[in-house]
């Protein structure tokens, strides 16, 4: 008897590349099984729990009952509250009509791409980058062109690269700043001149801003506005600590606002609304002095990372200034990330991703790591690494 | 000085309706500012709560903390629960590891098209049916094709129609039963012909079941496993009354369960963490009685609107047998739906939705009622109509 012929599936999920992180989840957890310590560096969330604050608003909101379906750009009092924050924390002056709330940022650059693109449309972003961005740019039937990028620009693109890599088709550049995996921010000036070319050349721009909160040099200062057509995404997920709630935003074009709003009505009716009526707390003076705190935190974190790593022997050579990821060549041991973090992770018990789950420029000499635990924690971490790299030979080129 | 040109958006778009019930609803609230009674038969949502136990569940999740991402195919404990409810109340033999909990059934439905279509993929469908499903299909890429249905096949696909409107490049069936907005099912033994036809021209039946739990002929009965290529689709929003949490599922064939992981991972991380906690709780005897409750209370609500709206003179010549909607046929009046729900509602102040939301072939002639009040507005509802109704001219071919 012949196999049973099956259905084709769409041609699309041979351009989705599985996330590597998940194959190194998955032998932690192995592991983990088995009675091993596991020191967690590779995932991208923060440890923080929801601030109390928003929890108490939550529980306030399930005793009232009432968790029906809500206006698909989101309840007004978020909306504008949100405004609010880009006013008085963002430097940025956004009206609450521009914000629609989405169900996490995945949704609101659903959104956004499934409004500007059209099949066949090149969108550029930095390689690496978020694979989820790429990813998402493929589903909608659009083609991501990865630019090489590295410590020269800081690992993101600048107004020339974006001028050297433009396609007949491009119809968007996506900017993350802060960036994951690299934590490095595009300088305002920079980001400014990037808008200049995008909307000279009839162009959207669409930034990332999930991680800008979790700015280091100062206060964060949002690009909201430096283009016409441009789309700021962000989230509530990683500054405020409420991944599990799937909320996010987007701060779009006032022209472009009843359309997106088409979209949200038919991909996905309404954002969360527990979540939504909880996340009113986040700007409450309370939650913020508890979310500057962990910010304090994470750059603490950082500043020891960076340095302890450097002494290791990992190249770092822009210091991220934002998030809470470091990405790091590891070429003195390998050129081979996933084999490298396959076997520290056997070796050390001590789990980070590597760099082919962002991209393909020098992806194989790559490896990132999230300051996502507790300081102990990370010197834990670095001292098994230590121990281990010591006793492997260096690779000819860093001999 | 010119107008300024503008970066170019989507083709998709125009493709895109807007939901003409969003037109109703806005006229309502202005009536209600404007300090009149609404009685509002055009929402597609229960008015029922959430059971208590659900939101006590999700008061006891919000107390230990801890609301982080999950794994993108769900909690373990709900795909459990999901399966098990298939085997003790749907008549369905499914597992645990083909159940993908998903951020409504809207993230279901994403996940399902993204994977089965290509761009200039055909997808057939019932016209009247729910139009996020078709704009769903257009996002993709997809081609939507609406057969013309009407009370002979009880508003629905039948296994002939299907074979008769079958096109060289249709990829998928799409059926919804109960269907919104008609309420009526298609037979399970007609089911099974259909998933004969997709099966023997290697195509995919996807079938939207958010409405089953809501089922009025006696025990209602899953369609998972009449096709090889097959995916079911659902919801806790309207059996379970948890629309605001934003929660679905979708039950697929195991081989293709990595590619639609890989496809949530990217498109949305993970449903709502306190959602999924929560949910566990509708599958307590206790819920299940309350839902039961609430079953019988829209079957009641359902026998007593067929009556009144057939007294006063709507065409309904199919009992419809699940959700809560009806399709009622307005032609004794108008041949302009949408000018009718307008000029009821602003005569009576009774609000439903024009059959234009639902598709093309008659849809001028019909109207959809959700009976989501309780029995006295829909009284209420009913002879305010009929008092305007009768000061109405009858149309000649009514006369």
């Amino acid at each position: 008897m012949s196999a049973p012929v099956h259905a084709p599936i769409a041609r699309r999920l041979a351009g989705i590349a599985p996330f590597h992180v998940m194959e190194v989840q998955t032998a932690a957890r192995a592991l983990e099984a088995a009675g091993r310590d596991v020191v967690h560096m590779e995932i991208g969330e923060p440890d923080f729990p929801t601030p109390d604050p928003v929890c108490e608003a939550a529980a306030r909101v399930l005793a009232e009952k009432g968790i029906y379906y809500t206006s698909a750009l989101g309840i007004p009092a978020l909306r504008e509250r949100i405004a609010e924050h880009y006013r008085m924390h963002l430097g940025a002056d956004v009206a609450a009509d521009q914000v629609i709330v989405t169900a996490g940022s995945s949704a609101a650059l659903l959104l956004v791409l499934a409004l500007i693109l059209d099949d066949g449309s090149d969108v550029l972003l930095a390689d690496p980058n978020y694979p989820c961005n790429r990813h998402f740019v493929h589903t909608l039937g659009g083609r991501p062109v990865g630019i090489p990028v590295g410590p020269g620009t800081r690992y993101q693109l600048d107004a020339a690269l974006v001028a050297q890599h433009w396609t007949r088709d491009t119809r968007a550049v996506l900017i993350a700043s802060p960036s994951n995996p690299t934590g490095t921010e595009v300088a305002h000036d920079e980001l400014a001149r990037i808008a200049a070319e995008t909307t000279r050349r009839n162009a959207h721009l669409v930034v990332d801003e999930i991680y800008l909160g979790l700015s280091y040099r100062g206060a964060p200062r949002s690009s909201v506005g430096l283009a016409e057509d441009q789309f700021v995404i962000s989230s509530f997920s990683k500054y405020f600590n409420m991944t599990g709630w799937r909320l996010g935003w987007v701060v779009a074009p006032r022209r472009h606002v009843r359309d997106l709003e088409k979209l949200a009505q038919n991909l996905y009716i309404s954002p969360p609304t527990l979540s939504q009526r909880a996340a009113l707390a986040c700007f409450e003076p309370r939650t913020l002095a508890i979310l500057e705190d962990r910010r304090i935190a994470f750059r603490d974190r950082r500043d020891y990372l960076v340095a302890a790593l450097r002494e290791l022997g990992f190249g770092i050579p822009v210091v991220p200034t934002g998030g809470f990821f470091l990405y790091a060549d590891c070429s003195r041991w390998s050129d081979d990330s996933r084999a490298f973090c396959r076997d520290a992770l056997a070796a050390t018990g001590v789990a980070f991703t590597p760099g082919i789950d962002f991209g393909t420029h020098r992806a194989n000499v790559h490896v990132r790591f999230a300051y996502t635990i507790e300081h102990a924690r990370l010197q834990d971490g670095v001292a098994r690494l230590g121990a281990w790299l010591a006793t492997l030979p260096v690779r000819p080129a860093h001999a």
